[in-house]
């Protein structure tokens, strides 16, 4: 069977544009990009593994795979840790944005969502700026970011 | 921090009742319990980690996370293989059900929710038997599940 996300291994890497006008950089795990979603509903963090042309998680080798299972449950703990909630959420989702990335989302049963996904719930709210700094300083620091 | 998803790792796995009652068995994979959703409008299972207490990816260790994302990987292949479907959704959720459980889910440009999520887009439709047996047969033959 043909498939439509066989990755393409030549070429280098870049994040997808609409990801990267909808995100904050936080920094660079051993295989993902760390980007905080500029959405203050929710604490918001996607994983972008910098692996020039895969969709699917099948696209990455077993290796990477692994590597991206640890990064995700790194970027979970450091969220629970840091906000108290209740739940993480991972979506490896994709169905408009092809490139492949990972949303880590914490969860309380007090958020505007709860208990329905975050997607489409409603309208993103921009971060002001010393807040999302402050989240993002938090973040660097618990995961060894610089 | 107390954690509120600590897992307790005496006593046996069960299925987590609301899973059973909404989803049809197909089989085990070493790490995980793969269910079939009773839901016609998309092809859609479920991995569930035969580890009593885990809530979250972080209540697994190293080892199981990443046979978790290894059968998880099997799954989305052969779930894209069998239905040549455009785009596989992996999450993990469990605002409603707590005991860990990830979905993998076949999505076509032009199924009823698309580009949307599947969760809560619209009722579940049951399969009728014949449809589902095929399906589920096909399933246990890619994956080894006799």
């Amino acid at each position: 069977m043909n498939s439509t996300s066989a990755p393409a291994p030549c070429g280098a890497w870049t994040l997808d544009p609409q990801l990267e006008r909808d995100t904050l950089a936080v920094g660079d795990l051993p295989l993902s990009r760390v980007l905080l979603m500029n959405d203050a509903n929710f604490p918001w963090l996607l994983a972008v593994p910098r692996h020039a042309g895969a969709v699917e998680t099948f696209d990455l080798d077993d290796g990477q795979r692994a590597q991206l299972m640890r990064e995700l449950a790194l970027l979970a703990r450091l969220l629970k840790d840091l906000t108290g909630c209740h739940k993480i959420n991972i979506a490896a989702i994709g169905n408009v944005v092809a490139q492949l990335h990972v949303h880590v989302i914490a969860r309380r049963r007090d958020d505007p969502a709860w208990p329905r996904p975050v997607w489409g719930a409603l309208p993103a709210r921009p971060y002001d700026g010393a807040e999302c700094q402050r989240l993002i300083q938090a973040i660097r620091k618990k995961a060894d970011l610089g």
